[in-house]
Protein backbone atom coordinates (compact mmCIF):
# COMPACT_ATOMS: atom_id res chain seq x y z
CA UNK A 1 0.00 0.00 0.00
CA UNK A 2 1.19 3.39 -1.00
CA UNK A 3 0.90 7.04 0.46
CA UNK A 4 -1.77 7.87 -1.58
CA UNK A 5 -3.72 4.94 -0.96
CA UNK A 6 -3.74 5.75 2.44
CA UNK A 7 -5.26 9.77 1.40
CA UNK A 8 -8.32 7.94 -0.59
CA UNK A 9 -11.37 8.71 1.78
CA UNK A 10 -11.87 6.01 3.97
CA UNK A 11 -15.16 3.82 4.10
CA UNK A 12 -15.58 3.23 7.33
CA UNK A 13 -16.19 -0.73 7.69
CA UNK A 14 -13.92 -2.12 5.00
CA UNK A 15 -11.26 0.29 6.34
CA UNK A 16 -11.60 -1.26 10.03
CA UNK A 17 -11.60 -4.75 8.54
CA UNK A 18 -8.65 -4.01 6.14
CA UNK A 19 -6.48 -2.46 8.83
CA UNK A 20 -7.31 -5.30 11.87
CA UNK A 21 -6.26 -7.10 8.55
CA UNK A 22 -2.94 -5.73 8.51
CA UNK A 23 -2.26 -5.95 11.99
CA UNK A 24 -2.49 -9.22 12.12
CA UNK A 25 -0.05 -9.49 9.07
CA UNK A 26 2.39 -7.43 11.09
CA UNK A 27 1.41 -9.74 14.32
CA UNK A 28 2.92 -12.85 12.95
CA UNK A 29 5.40 -11.70 11.03
CA UNK A 30 7.16 -10.09 14.73
CA UNK A 31 6.49 -13.47 16.43
CA UNK A 32 8.39 -14.94 13.64
CA UNK A 33 11.37 -12.49 14.19
CA UNK A 34 10.73 -12.30 17.43
CA UNK A 35 11.13 -16.64 17.75
CA UNK A 36 14.45 -16.50 15.46
CA UNK A 37 16.11 -13.47 17.36
CA UNK A 38 19.92 -14.33 18.68
CA UNK A 39 19.67 -14.46 21.95
CA UNK A 40 22.01 -12.98 24.40
CA UNK A 41 24.46 -16.17 24.38
CA UNK A 42 27.54 -17.39 24.10
CA UNK A 43 28.75 -20.41 22.46
CA UNK A 44 32.93 -21.44 22.76
CA UNK A 45 34.19 -24.49 21.01
CA UNK A 46 37.47 -25.12 22.91
CA UNK A 47 39.03 -27.49 20.84
CA UNK A 48 42.57 -26.23 22.19
CA UNK A 49 44.01 -28.39 25.26
CA UNK A 50 46.66 -25.47 25.47
CA UNK A 51 46.42 -24.02 29.21
CA UNK A 52 46.94 -20.29 27.85
CA UNK A 53 44.07 -21.02 25.12
CA UNK A 54 42.11 -22.89 27.97
CA UNK A 55 41.90 -19.91 30.15
CA UNK A 56 40.87 -17.46 27.78
CA UNK A 57 38.24 -19.52 26.97
CA UNK A 58 37.03 -19.85 30.82
CA UNK A 59 37.83 -16.23 31.37
CA UNK A 60 35.04 -15.16 28.37
CA UNK A 61 32.77 -18.09 29.85
CA UNK A 62 33.09 -16.81 33.49
CA UNK A 63 32.80 -13.14 32.71
CA UNK A 64 29.74 -13.75 30.56
CA UNK A 65 28.29 -16.04 33.06
CA UNK A 66 28.52 -13.11 35.44
CA UNK A 67 26.96 -10.27 33.26
CA UNK A 68 24.09 -12.75 33.08
CA UNK A 69 24.41 -14.49 29.69
CA UNK A 70 23.68 -18.05 29.25
CA UNK A 71 27.24 -19.54 28.19
CA UNK A 72 27.84 -23.03 26.69
CA UNK A 73 31.10 -24.46 26.12
CA UNK A 74 31.58 -27.63 23.58
CA UNK A 75 34.92 -29.19 24.30
CA UNK A 76 36.17 -31.17 21.32
CA UNK A 77 39.64 -33.02 20.50
CA UNK A 78 42.53 -31.75 22.73
CA UNK A 79 40.18 -29.50 24.45
CA UNK A 80 38.68 -32.65 26.03
CA UNK A 81 41.99 -32.71 28.17
CA UNK A 82 40.19 -29.92 30.19
CA UNK A 83 37.89 -32.50 31.70
CA UNK A 84 40.24 -35.35 31.97
CA UNK A 85 40.05 -36.31 36.06
CA UNK A 86 42.16 -39.41 35.46
CA UNK A 87 43.59 -41.18 32.85
CA UNK A 88 42.65 -45.16 32.33
CA UNK A 89 44.58 -47.30 30.15
CA UNK A 90 42.70 -50.96 30.62
CA UNK A 91 39.86 -51.15 27.52
CA UNK A 92 42.13 -48.69 25.47
CA UNK A 93 43.67 -50.08 21.79
CA UNK A 94 47.03 -49.80 21.14
CA UNK A 95 46.77 -45.81 19.29
CA UNK A 96 44.23 -45.00 21.85
CA UNK A 97 46.89 -45.94 25.08
CA UNK A 98 49.76 -43.99 23.09
CA UNK A 99 47.30 -41.31 23.10
CA UNK A 100 46.42 -41.37 26.10
CA UNK A 101 50.19 -41.81 27.52
CA UNK A 102 51.64 -38.51 25.40
CA UNK A 103 48.44 -36.36 26.38
CA UNK A 104 47.70 -34.59 29.74
CA UNK A 105 45.84 -36.64 32.39
CA UNK A 106 44.35 -33.50 33.85
CA UNK A 107 43.74 -29.94 33.43
CA UNK A 108 46.82 -29.54 35.99
CA UNK A 109 48.99 -31.28 33.02
CA UNK A 110 47.84 -28.47 30.26
CA UNK A 111 50.92 -27.33 28.70
CA UNK A 112 51.03 -23.13 27.12
CA UNK A 113 51.04 -23.11 23.25
CA UNK A 114 54.40 -21.19 23.41
CA UNK A 115 57.36 -21.13 25.91
CA UNK A 116 56.09 -24.84 27.33
CA UNK A 117 59.86 -25.88 28.09
CA UNK A 118 58.34 -29.49 29.14
CA UNK A 119 55.65 -27.55 31.47
CA UNK A 120 58.42 -24.98 33.40
CA UNK A 121 56.50 -22.25 31.05
CA UNK A 122 52.94 -24.01 31.86
CA UNK A 123 53.97 -23.50 35.66
CA UNK A 124 55.18 -19.94 35.18
CA UNK A 125 51.89 -18.75 33.79
CA UNK A 126 50.03 -20.36 36.99
CA UNK A 127 52.51 -18.56 39.38
CA UNK A 128 52.22 -14.96 37.68
CA UNK A 129 48.44 -15.40 37.94
CA UNK A 130 48.61 -16.52 41.32
CA UNK A 131 50.64 -13.78 42.40
CA UNK A 132 47.79 -10.81 40.14
CA UNK A 133 44.82 -12.83 42.66
CA UNK A 134 43.49 -13.98 39.18
CA UNK A 135 41.53 -17.22 39.49
CA UNK A 136 43.33 -20.76 38.33
CA UNK A 137 42.17 -23.10 36.03
CA UNK A 138 40.83 -25.65 38.24
CA UNK A 139 38.64 -22.56 39.90
CA UNK A 140 37.36 -21.12 37.18
CA UNK A 141 36.31 -24.54 35.91
CA UNK A 142 34.26 -24.94 39.07
CA UNK A 143 32.89 -20.98 39.23
CA UNK A 144 31.67 -22.06 35.50
CA UNK A 145 29.93 -25.29 36.99
CA UNK A 146 28.79 -23.62 39.86
CA UNK A 147 27.22 -20.63 38.09
CA UNK A 148 25.83 -22.68 35.18
CA UNK A 149 27.64 -22.89 32.20
CA UNK A 150 26.55 -25.48 30.19
CA UNK A 151 29.82 -28.19 29.24
CA UNK A 152 29.20 -30.63 26.42
CA UNK A 153 31.89 -33.19 26.01
CA UNK A 154 31.88 -34.15 21.87
CA UNK A 155 31.15 -37.26 21.91
CA UNK A 156 32.79 -38.42 18.24
CA UNK A 157 36.10 -37.25 19.71
CA UNK A 158 35.97 -39.02 23.05
CA UNK A 159 35.36 -42.19 20.68
CA UNK A 160 37.86 -41.49 18.22
CA UNK A 161 40.57 -40.90 21.21
CA UNK A 162 39.04 -43.75 23.43
CA UNK A 163 38.11 -41.53 26.14
CA UNK A 164 35.81 -43.31 28.53
CA UNK A 165 33.27 -41.13 30.20
CA UNK A 166 34.73 -42.46 33.57
CA UNK A 167 37.85 -40.91 32.84
CA UNK A 168 36.16 -37.30 32.58
CA UNK A 169 34.63 -34.83 35.55
CA UNK A 170 31.01 -35.35 35.95
CA UNK A 171 28.31 -32.57 34.98
CA UNK A 172 28.85 -32.61 31.51
CA UNK A 173 26.31 -33.17 28.83
CA UNK A 174 27.50 -35.84 26.25
CA UNK A 175 26.61 -33.63 22.53
CA UNK A 176 27.65 -34.03 18.67
CA UNK A 177 27.96 -31.41 16.26
CA UNK A 178 24.35 -30.32 15.97
CA UNK A 179 23.84 -29.63 19.13
CA UNK A 180 26.85 -27.23 19.09
CA UNK A 181 24.98 -25.93 15.93
CA UNK A 182 21.91 -25.72 17.94
CA UNK A 183 22.91 -23.43 20.80
CA UNK A 184 25.40 -21.68 18.14
CA UNK A 185 22.63 -20.38 16.17
CA UNK A 186 20.66 -18.95 19.00
CA UNK A 187 24.15 -16.76 20.45
CA UNK A 188 25.17 -13.32 19.41
CA UNK A 189 28.89 -14.77 20.40
CA UNK A 190 30.10 -17.58 18.75
CA UNK A 191 34.33 -18.79 19.43
CA UNK A 192 35.88 -21.11 18.40
CA UNK A 193 39.29 -21.55 20.44
CA UNK B 1 1.47 7.98 20.92
CA UNK B 2 0.93 7.39 24.62
CA UNK B 3 -1.84 4.56 25.95
CA UNK B 4 -3.85 7.95 27.04
CA UNK B 5 -4.18 9.43 23.58
CA UNK B 6 -5.32 6.41 22.46
CA UNK B 7 -8.59 6.41 25.25
CA UNK B 8 -9.52 9.85 23.63
CA UNK B 9 -12.95 9.59 21.73
CA UNK B 10 -11.68 9.03 18.08
CA UNK B 11 -12.99 10.81 15.21
CA UNK B 12 -13.75 7.91 12.47
CA UNK B 13 -12.28 9.06 9.33
CA UNK B 14 -8.94 10.42 10.61
CA UNK B 15 -8.75 7.72 12.71
CA UNK B 16 -8.94 5.58 9.69
CA UNK B 17 -5.89 7.56 7.93
CA UNK B 18 -3.43 7.78 10.98
CA UNK B 19 -4.08 4.23 11.51
CA UNK B 20 -3.22 3.01 8.28
CA UNK B 21 -0.61 5.36 8.44
CA UNK B 22 1.01 3.76 11.39
CA UNK B 23 0.32 0.30 9.97
CA UNK B 24 2.29 1.60 6.96
CA UNK B 25 5.23 2.81 8.90
CA UNK B 26 5.56 -0.47 11.07
CA UNK B 27 4.85 -2.35 7.82
CA UNK B 28 8.56 -0.67 6.28
CA UNK B 29 10.11 -1.02 9.66
CA UNK B 30 9.27 -4.80 9.59
CA UNK B 31 10.78 -5.12 5.85
CA UNK B 32 13.84 -3.81 6.84
CA UNK B 33 14.14 -5.79 10.04
CA UNK B 34 13.63 -8.42 7.82
CA UNK B 35 16.08 -8.32 5.01
CA UNK B 36 18.85 -7.44 7.73
CA UNK B 37 17.93 -10.65 10.13
CA UNK B 38 20.85 -12.80 10.01
CA UNK B 39 20.25 -16.38 8.44
CA UNK B 40 20.76 -20.13 9.17
CA UNK B 41 24.13 -19.89 7.50
CA UNK B 42 27.47 -21.07 8.64
CA UNK B 43 30.73 -18.91 7.79
CA UNK B 44 34.54 -20.29 8.47
CA UNK B 45 37.61 -19.22 7.95
CA UNK B 46 39.77 -22.46 7.41
CA UNK B 47 43.18 -20.38 8.33
CA UNK B 48 44.78 -23.67 9.17
CA UNK B 49 46.32 -26.30 7.92
CA UNK B 50 46.66 -28.67 10.38
CA UNK B 51 44.72 -31.85 9.59
CA UNK B 52 42.81 -31.85 13.20
CA UNK B 53 42.04 -28.05 12.89
CA UNK B 54 40.76 -28.76 9.22
CA UNK B 55 39.01 -31.75 10.13
CA UNK B 56 36.92 -30.29 13.06
CA UNK B 57 35.94 -27.38 10.57
CA UNK B 58 34.49 -30.53 7.86
CA UNK B 59 32.57 -31.64 10.78
CA UNK B 60 30.79 -28.83 11.36
CA UNK B 61 30.49 -27.43 7.93
CA UNK B 62 29.03 -31.26 6.88
CA UNK B 63 26.89 -31.30 10.27
CA UNK B 64 25.45 -27.46 9.02
CA UNK B 65 24.68 -28.85 5.67
CA UNK B 66 22.99 -31.77 6.90
CA UNK B 67 20.86 -29.87 8.98
CA UNK B 68 19.82 -27.69 5.95
CA UNK B 69 21.83 -24.80 6.43
CA UNK B 70 23.79 -22.53 4.25
CA UNK B 71 27.69 -23.00 4.78
CA UNK B 72 30.86 -21.03 3.68
CA UNK B 73 34.49 -21.98 3.86
CA UNK B 74 36.98 -19.26 3.30
CA UNK B 75 40.29 -21.22 2.95
CA UNK B 76 43.19 -18.84 3.45
CA UNK B 77 46.98 -19.09 4.03
CA UNK B 78 47.44 -22.93 5.03
CA UNK B 79 44.38 -23.97 4.74
CA UNK B 80 44.62 -23.33 1.05
CA UNK B 81 46.98 -26.87 1.59
CA UNK B 82 43.79 -28.18 1.83
CA UNK B 83 42.93 -27.79 -1.16
CA UNK B 84 45.83 -28.59 -3.36
CA UNK B 85 45.31 -31.65 -5.71
CA UNK B 86 49.26 -31.37 -6.90
CA UNK B 87 52.66 -29.27 -6.55
CA UNK B 88 53.55 -27.55 -9.62
CA UNK B 89 57.24 -25.77 -9.26
CA UNK B 90 57.35 -24.49 -12.42
CA UNK B 91 56.87 -20.39 -12.70
CA UNK B 92 57.11 -19.91 -9.04
CA UNK B 93 59.95 -17.87 -7.81
CA UNK B 94 62.53 -18.64 -5.09
CA UNK B 95 60.81 -18.29 -2.15
CA UNK B 96 57.67 -19.35 -3.29
CA UNK B 97 59.45 -22.82 -4.10
CA UNK B 98 60.24 -23.23 -0.78
CA UNK B 99 57.12 -22.81 0.57
CA UNK B 100 55.95 -24.49 -2.01
CA UNK B 101 58.53 -27.50 -1.05
CA UNK B 102 58.09 -27.23 2.55
CA UNK B 103 54.01 -26.99 2.87
CA UNK B 104 51.95 -30.64 2.17
CA UNK B 105 50.90 -30.67 -1.84
CA UNK B 106 47.67 -32.08 -0.73
CA UNK B 107 45.45 -32.60 2.13
CA UNK B 108 46.55 -36.07 2.51
CA UNK B 109 50.42 -34.62 3.94
CA UNK B 110 48.55 -32.40 6.44
CA UNK B 111 50.53 -32.24 9.87
CA UNK B 112 48.81 -32.68 13.18
CA UNK B 113 49.03 -29.45 15.03
CA UNK B 114 50.29 -31.14 18.27
CA UNK B 115 52.58 -34.75 18.53
CA UNK B 116 53.08 -34.82 14.79
CA UNK B 117 56.42 -36.55 15.01
CA UNK B 118 57.00 -35.97 11.67
CA UNK B 119 53.57 -37.05 10.21
CA UNK B 120 53.36 -40.43 12.01
CA UNK B 121 50.69 -38.95 14.71
CA UNK B 122 48.47 -37.56 11.36
CA UNK B 123 48.61 -41.48 10.52
CA UNK B 124 47.77 -42.41 13.76
CA UNK B 125 44.64 -40.15 14.19
CA UNK B 126 43.39 -40.80 10.14
CA UNK B 127 43.90 -44.68 11.23
CA UNK B 128 42.26 -43.93 14.61
CA UNK B 129 38.85 -42.33 12.59
CA UNK B 130 39.01 -45.25 10.31
CA UNK B 131 38.43 -47.66 13.03
CA UNK B 132 35.89 -45.87 14.58
CA UNK B 133 33.98 -45.34 10.93
CA UNK B 134 34.50 -41.84 11.09
CA UNK B 135 34.85 -40.33 7.13
CA UNK B 136 37.96 -39.47 6.12
CA UNK B 137 38.84 -35.60 5.67
CA UNK B 138 39.21 -36.52 1.68
CA UNK B 139 35.71 -37.94 1.87
CA UNK B 140 34.13 -35.29 3.96
CA UNK B 141 35.97 -32.39 1.04
CA UNK B 142 33.96 -34.47 -1.29
CA UNK B 143 30.48 -34.60 0.75
CA UNK B 144 30.61 -30.78 1.57
CA UNK B 145 31.13 -30.46 -2.12
CA UNK B 146 28.21 -32.57 -3.03
CA UNK B 147 26.50 -30.49 -0.49
CA UNK B 148 26.74 -27.99 -1.37
CA UNK B 149 29.21 -26.17 0.67
CA UNK B 150 30.61 -22.88 -0.99
CA UNK B 151 34.51 -23.66 -1.34
CA UNK B 152 35.94 -19.96 -1.59
CA UNK B 153 39.73 -20.06 -2.07
CA UNK B 154 41.46 -16.85 -0.81
CA UNK B 155 43.10 -15.01 -3.73
CA UNK B 156 45.47 -12.56 -1.69
CA UNK B 157 46.85 -15.56 0.04
CA UNK B 158 47.39 -17.89 -3.36
CA UNK B 159 48.97 -14.50 -4.75
CA UNK B 160 51.29 -14.36 -2.32
CA UNK B 161 52.09 -17.41 -1.53
CA UNK B 162 52.28 -18.01 -5.17
CA UNK B 163 49.85 -20.91 -5.80
CA UNK B 164 48.23 -21.27 -8.88
CA UNK B 165 44.49 -22.09 -9.56
CA UNK B 166 45.63 -25.28 -11.26
CA UNK B 167 47.12 -26.47 -7.96
CA UNK B 168 43.99 -26.48 -7.10
CA UNK B 169 41.11 -29.06 -6.65
CA UNK B 170 38.02 -27.92 -9.63
CA UNK B 171 34.95 -26.68 -7.65
CA UNK B 172 36.24 -23.49 -5.92
CA UNK B 173 35.29 -20.23 -6.18
CA UNK B 174 38.26 -17.53 -5.82
CA UNK B 175 37.25 -14.70 -2.94
CA UNK B 176 38.78 -12.06 -1.21
CA UNK B 177 38.11 -10.52 2.16
CA UNK B 178 35.61 -8.61 1.12
CA UNK B 179 33.59 -12.30 0.33
CA UNK B 180 34.04 -13.50 3.78
CA UNK B 181 32.52 -10.36 5.64
CA UNK B 182 29.95 -10.74 2.97
CA UNK B 183 28.72 -14.37 3.79
CA UNK B 184 29.52 -13.40 7.51
CA UNK B 185 27.64 -9.98 8.06
CA UNK B 186 24.37 -12.70 6.67
CA UNK B 187 25.54 -15.71 9.33
CA UNK B 188 24.56 -16.64 12.45
CA UNK B 189 28.27 -18.39 13.18
CA UNK B 190 30.98 -17.32 12.45
CA UNK B 191 34.28 -19.38 13.49
CA UNK B 192 38.06 -18.93 12.76
CA UNK B 193 39.90 -22.03 12.26
CA UNK C 1 -6.92 -12.86 17.43
CA UNK C 2 -7.95 -14.68 14.31
CA UNK C 3 -9.31 -14.24 10.78
CA UNK C 4 -12.50 -15.08 11.22
CA UNK C 5 -12.82 -12.75 14.01
CA UNK C 6 -11.26 -9.96 11.89
CA UNK C 7 -13.97 -10.74 9.69
CA UNK C 8 -16.77 -9.91 12.30
CA UNK C 9 -18.96 -6.35 11.71
CA UNK C 10 -16.78 -3.80 13.72
CA UNK C 11 -18.46 -1.40 15.70
CA UNK C 12 -16.10 1.53 14.43
CA UNK C 13 -15.24 3.24 17.55
CA UNK C 14 -14.58 0.44 19.49
CA UNK C 15 -12.72 -0.74 16.74
CA UNK C 16 -10.27 2.35 16.31
CA UNK C 17 -9.12 1.99 19.86
CA UNK C 18 -8.70 -1.54 19.80
CA UNK C 19 -6.88 -1.19 16.28
CA UNK C 20 -4.89 2.12 17.82
CA UNK C 21 -3.87 -0.54 21.01
CA UNK C 22 -2.55 -3.21 18.41
CA UNK C 23 -0.57 -0.47 16.69
CA UNK C 24 1.01 0.79 19.63
CA UNK C 25 1.70 -2.68 21.29
CA UNK C 26 3.33 -3.05 17.49
CA UNK C 27 4.92 -0.04 17.65
CA UNK C 28 6.81 -1.53 21.12
CA UNK C 29 7.68 -5.00 20.25
CA UNK C 30 9.38 -3.35 17.05
CA UNK C 31 11.13 -1.03 18.96
CA UNK C 32 12.54 -3.53 21.69
CA UNK C 33 13.60 -5.75 18.85
CA UNK C 34 15.49 -2.75 16.46
CA UNK C 35 17.39 -2.16 19.49
CA UNK C 36 18.30 -5.32 20.05
CA UNK C 37 19.15 -6.28 16.17
CA UNK C 38 22.96 -6.92 15.49
CA UNK C 39 24.60 -4.34 13.87
CA UNK C 40 26.99 -4.52 11.03
CA UNK C 41 29.98 -4.73 13.14
CA UNK C 42 33.09 -7.07 13.63
CA UNK C 43 34.52 -7.93 17.09
CA UNK C 44 37.95 -10.08 16.94
CA UNK C 45 40.09 -11.11 20.08
CA UNK C 46 43.57 -11.55 18.78
CA UNK C 47 44.70 -13.90 21.09
CA UNK C 48 47.83 -14.78 18.77
CA UNK C 49 50.75 -13.11 18.69
CA UNK C 50 51.96 -15.05 15.52
CA UNK C 51 52.49 -13.01 12.36
CA UNK C 52 50.57 -15.07 10.02
CA UNK C 53 47.65 -15.18 12.44
CA UNK C 54 47.97 -11.21 13.08
CA UNK C 55 47.80 -10.19 9.66
CA UNK C 56 44.69 -12.52 8.60
CA UNK C 57 43.49 -10.37 11.93
CA UNK C 58 44.26 -7.21 10.21
CA UNK C 59 43.41 -8.12 6.64
CA UNK C 60 39.66 -8.73 7.72
CA UNK C 61 39.98 -5.60 10.31
CA UNK C 62 41.02 -3.08 7.35
CA UNK C 63 38.31 -4.88 4.81
CA UNK C 64 35.40 -4.69 7.26
CA UNK C 65 36.21 -1.03 8.05
CA UNK C 66 36.81 0.17 4.22
CA UNK C 67 33.17 -1.58 3.73
CA UNK C 68 31.98 0.74 6.35
CA UNK C 69 31.68 -1.31 9.32
CA UNK C 70 32.76 -0.82 13.07
CA UNK C 71 35.71 -2.68 14.16
CA UNK C 72 36.63 -3.61 17.62
CA UNK C 73 39.89 -5.61 18.20
CA UNK C 74 40.63 -6.73 21.45
CA UNK C 75 43.98 -7.55 22.37
CA UNK C 76 45.17 -10.48 24.83
CA UNK C 77 47.81 -12.39 26.11
CA UNK C 78 50.38 -13.03 22.95
CA UNK C 79 48.56 -10.45 21.24
CA UNK C 80 49.95 -8.01 23.39
CA UNK C 81 53.00 -7.80 21.44
CA UNK C 82 51.77 -6.60 18.56
CA UNK C 83 51.10 -3.16 20.56
CA UNK C 84 54.79 -2.84 21.88
CA UNK C 85 56.47 -0.56 20.88
CA UNK C 86 59.76 -0.76 23.12
CA UNK C 87 60.99 -3.47 26.01
CA UNK C 88 61.20 -2.19 29.48
CA UNK C 89 62.75 -4.53 32.35
CA UNK C 90 62.73 -1.70 35.36
CA UNK C 91 60.06 -2.38 37.67
CA UNK C 92 59.53 -6.14 36.52
CA UNK C 93 59.77 -9.09 38.59
CA UNK C 94 62.00 -12.34 37.46
CA UNK C 95 59.27 -13.98 35.98
CA UNK C 96 57.75 -11.16 34.58
CA UNK C 97 61.29 -10.20 32.52
CA UNK C 98 61.56 -13.95 31.78
CA UNK C 99 58.28 -13.10 29.64
CA UNK C 100 59.56 -10.03 28.42
CA UNK C 101 63.20 -11.29 27.05
CA UNK C 102 61.48 -14.60 25.79
CA UNK C 103 58.23 -12.45 24.36
CA UNK C 104 59.12 -10.21 20.67
CA UNK C 105 59.70 -6.46 21.81
CA UNK C 106 57.38 -4.72 18.86
CA UNK C 107 55.24 -5.99 15.96
CA UNK C 108 58.57 -6.29 14.00
CA UNK C 109 59.60 -9.41 16.10
CA UNK C 110 56.60 -11.76 15.59
CA UNK C 111 57.69 -15.01 14.24
CA UNK C 112 54.99 -17.35 12.19
CA UNK C 113 52.97 -20.17 13.43
CA UNK C 114 54.59 -22.14 10.97
CA UNK C 115 58.21 -22.71 9.37
CA UNK C 116 59.22 -20.26 11.56
CA UNK C 117 63.25 -21.47 12.04
CA UNK C 118 64.12 -18.72 14.21
CA UNK C 119 63.01 -15.96 12.85
CA UNK C 120 63.60 -16.83 8.77
CA UNK C 121 60.15 -17.32 8.23
CA UNK C 122 58.69 -14.53 9.27
CA UNK C 123 61.25 -12.44 6.87
CA UNK C 124 60.27 -15.04 4.43
CA UNK C 125 56.61 -14.01 4.75
CA UNK C 126 57.36 -10.39 5.14
CA UNK C 127 59.31 -10.37 1.61
CA UNK C 128 56.85 -12.59 0.15
CA UNK C 129 54.16 -9.81 0.74
CA UNK C 130 55.95 -6.87 -0.11
CA UNK C 131 56.97 -8.63 -3.53
CA UNK C 132 53.24 -8.91 -3.87
CA UNK C 133 52.49 -5.04 -2.99
CA UNK C 134 50.32 -6.59 -0.20
CA UNK C 135 50.87 -3.37 2.93
CA UNK C 136 52.71 -5.02 6.21
CA UNK C 137 51.79 -5.25 9.45
CA UNK C 138 52.77 -2.13 10.46
CA UNK C 139 51.04 -0.39 7.84
CA UNK C 140 48.14 -2.18 8.29
CA UNK C 141 47.98 -1.29 12.40
CA UNK C 142 48.61 2.70 11.09
CA UNK C 143 45.74 1.92 8.37
CA UNK C 144 43.58 0.33 11.07
CA UNK C 145 44.09 2.94 13.42
CA UNK C 146 43.72 5.90 10.78
CA UNK C 147 40.02 4.26 10.21
CA UNK C 148 38.74 4.24 13.66
CA UNK C 149 39.12 0.71 14.24
CA UNK C 150 38.86 0.18 18.13
CA UNK C 151 41.95 -0.79 19.86
CA UNK C 152 41.19 -2.44 22.87
CA UNK C 153 44.48 -3.88 25.21
CA UNK C 154 43.08 -6.74 27.74
CA UNK C 155 44.00 -5.20 31.12
CA UNK C 156 44.30 -8.59 32.76
CA UNK C 157 47.15 -10.39 30.57
CA UNK C 158 48.88 -6.86 30.63
CA UNK C 159 48.82 -7.23 34.55
CA UNK C 160 49.33 -10.61 34.59
CA UNK C 161 52.20 -10.85 32.26
CA UNK C 162 53.65 -7.38 33.89
CA UNK C 163 53.55 -5.12 31.05
CA UNK C 164 53.30 -1.26 31.68
CA UNK C 165 51.32 0.72 29.73
CA UNK C 166 54.41 2.90 28.42
CA UNK C 167 55.58 -0.03 26.50
CA UNK C 168 52.68 -0.32 24.13
CA UNK C 169 51.54 2.06 21.15
CA UNK C 170 49.04 4.94 21.59
CA UNK C 171 45.74 5.10 21.10
CA UNK C 172 44.69 1.60 22.45
CA UNK C 173 41.84 1.64 25.44
CA UNK C 174 42.41 -0.41 27.90
CA UNK C 175 39.80 -3.46 28.31
CA UNK C 176 38.24 -6.03 30.24
CA UNK C 177 35.88 -9.22 29.03
CA UNK C 178 33.13 -7.32 29.98
CA UNK C 179 34.03 -4.85 27.17
CA UNK C 180 35.27 -7.54 25.02
CA UNK C 181 31.29 -8.99 25.31
CA UNK C 182 29.62 -5.76 24.88
CA UNK C 183 31.18 -5.25 21.84
CA UNK C 184 30.55 -9.11 21.03
CA UNK C 185 26.89 -8.89 20.96
CA UNK C 186 26.49 -5.99 19.19
CA UNK C 187 28.61 -7.35 16.30
CA UNK C 188 27.48 -10.02 13.05
CA UNK C 189 30.92 -11.34 13.20
CA UNK C 190 32.88 -12.62 16.26
CA UNK C 191 36.20 -13.96 15.80
CA UNK C 192 38.82 -15.53 18.04
CA UNK C 193 42.30 -15.80 16.28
Amino acid sequence: MTVSEVDQPPQTTDDAQALAARCLALEERLDRLEAAQPEDKVAIVVFSGDLDKVLASFVIATGAAALGQEVSMFFTFWGLSVLKKQRKLEGKNLFEKMMATMSPSSSKQLPVSQMNYFGIGAKMLRKMMADKNVASLEEMIEMSQEMGVKMLACEMSRDVMGISEEELISGLEPAGVAAFLGESLRSRTNLFI
